[in-house]
């Protein structure tokens, strides 16, 4: 391929598309998505049939083993996720270490897990069974790392993890402290499931990257949060919350979002890359949204929501700029008390499998990722000594 | 281009180059490298020139702003990269803390990097100057992180940096404690200046990939690290090191090469996907390897090590398998009495100014990495309840 491509040219000289768009890194079973028909599905099942039946556990198996788990792989699986929860005494200390009012939540996720490794004696273990438990114990820790980065900048001791909870429950008793509602803990395990995977991401794109080089476990999970960490990636559905609360009244939603479009702002939560259709994990989080704002007698924000989604639909939707999932994962979040500095986190926590999954495929049948730039800078220049500059 | 792509496929169907070889990331000025003449150049200035001519710190600044300083602009970057020498408290504890004989140095690397941001108040700033100024730091500071990284795997008490030598040097004192010959200091200059880019490498990849999000230069260099870590990339140097102790004696070496070209072994220091000539680095190491095992009394490495390129280049120069930069770097570095463990992060250390030119470059002209899978997994597949499994 590159034999037929200039690679030393003037800048704009060679046409290629930007950010690889249509480009192809490699085969996956993991997730498909469709965005011209708004379909997602991992490994074959529509987002929506996991949302309605399945668990977050469940999911995490499905995707990395390519198969739904019977009664005893599920009850196996689930074991190993409680065994892992907790994190070492070293972690804890890192984050309790960090300046709690000025660390970057997503940094502090970065330097925590990169703490892992350094207590796993199997982390350097080049073997798929190796990388396969490496994956789980991240799948595992991660809710524990984020629930003591969220109390440390609390100033409040860590709660440690229980083993007598589904993960997303247990994550909201180690935020709060309490056990969570049945709608609290269902819906945090929704929204989970449904970050768990999509396609060929940029984070997960970037861990398979990292991956290709041999690289462990540990270090491509940590590619991948360094770029969930990116505004255009991760950070959207705080920035959904943000414009929210400057929106304030439910009455100043419409004039907002019609002066915005009009001076051509940036809507968060609203166009997808791939999608051009409404996104299915919005849907199903709006469903949600409904009973979630009631119950925390936050119905403001909904119908704030509802109002931009009507206008935005109205006014873009023939651009094929629809609600994305961010869009209502921050209404539903913000409403069950969650700090909005912790959604990229929590997104983290529900990629993790994803991540995993495509760490494991690419390491499978691997090849390092080197493509190649372009060259338009000088050539055949000499080097000039300092006194002729 | 994906209108044309069937992105859900039978396992084989779609034919693409694995590892996104050939596929264009986008245009860049920093280096070119022609595999098949041997010649790499950064802006144009070929790797010789500069090896014979300049230092690292000048080809920082050459891959930072695509121009050689003049005397005054040199002073004002060499000042920047002094002052800011010294890492945070909570780095060398971070070092300090984690378990000294069983951490990967780069895993130690990685941690230790991760922690830079949170000491710095403008990390998450996402300007231009911010940017720049978080690169030049870290650029700083990966040597004083290196020579505390090997420190504390010896049990020994840092050394801080000081400010009255270049960069290489005072490396070389952080890490042993004494100030070092002119040679070797000369020859630690060099190595990383041929070290400080190489076109669409791996980790330069994975770092454009994690701050195509808009992430922070910290991530995005982690992110790097965390690639680099791989035994593909980074890794080769050391194996090289151990190969030649594995051979042990001179009048092995050419046996032991014979019997793994007959076995079809993989020869480390040999071979790379773009180079199909000498590397003109490995070229340069290997003028410097006389002096220094000379100097070392370590004629014997360098014998084996040229008694293996001779046998290498008649059985398999012909299929275009030449010495890369790793080959003799290794032989170097050891001699200079440099733990093998630390080859790889030294290569960071030398890689952090490709990293951060390249960071700031997607910046100037950014669109978030996002290729695609072709989806070889079933499709219309439905939820199974778990006892109808």
């Amino acid at each position: 391929m590159s034999a037929g491509i200039k690679l030393v040219a003037k800048p704009g000289e060679v046409e290629f598309p930007k950010g690889m768009e249509g480009m192809i890194s490699r085969e996956s079973t993991k997730s498909f998505v469709n965005g011209a028909e708004g379909f997602l599905c991992y490994n074959g099942i529509p987002i929506q049939q996991l949302a309605e039946n399945s668990t977050f556990e469940e999911v995490c198996y499905l995707l990395m083993y390519d198969a739904l788990p019977k009664e005893t792989e599920l009850a196996a699986f689930n074991q190993r996720l409680l065994q892992y929860r907790e994190i070492p005494d070293f972690t804890y200390e890192t984050i309790y270490g960090m300046p709690a009012y000025t660390t970057h939540p997503m940094a502090a996720l970065r330097t925590a897990v990169s703490t892992l490794s350094l207590f796993d004696e199997s982390s350097e273990e080049d073997t798929p069974s190796a990388l396969e438990r490496a994956g789980i114990n991240l799948i595992a820790k991660l809710p524990t790392i984020v629930a003591a980065v969220a109390r440390s900048r609390q100033g409040l001791e860590p709660v440690h993890p229980r083993a007598d909870m589904p993960l997303a429950t247990n994550f909201l008793y180690m935020y709060t402290g309490e056990e969570p509602s049945p709608l609290y803990a269902k819906v945090m395990d929704i929204i989970l499931l449904l970050h768990a995977d999509h396609g060929c991401n940029a984070s997960t794109f970037t861990a398979i990257a990292a991956t290709s080089s041999l690289s462990d476990m540990y270090s491509s999970v940590v590619a991948g949060i360094c770029s969930l960490k990116g505004p255009l990636h991760g950070g959207a559905n705080e920035r959904v919350m943000r414009m929210l609360n400057e929106i304030g009244t439910v009455d100043n939603a419409e004039p907002y979002i019609l002066n915005a479009i009009a001076r051509k702002k940036k809507i968060m939560g609203f166009g997808h890359r791939v999608y051009k259709a409404y996104d299915p994990r919005a849907a199903i989080l709006h469903g949600y949204a409904k009973d979630v704002t009631r119950q925390a007698g936050t119905e403001k924000w909904l119908q704030m929501a509802e109002i931009i989604e009507r206008v935005m639909i109205d006014k873009l939707g023939k651009k094929g700029i629809y609600p994305n999932v961010d869009f209502f994962s921050g209404t539903v979040m913000a409403s069950m008390g969650i700090d909005p500095s912790l959604f990229t986190p929590i997104f983290a926590m529900g990629r993790v499998p994803g991540w995993v999954s495509h760490i494991l495929e690419q390491r499978a049948d691997n090849r390092i990722y080197r493509p190649r730039f372009i060259y338009t800078g000088p050539m055949d220049v000499d080097y000039v000594p300092m006194d002729e500059r």
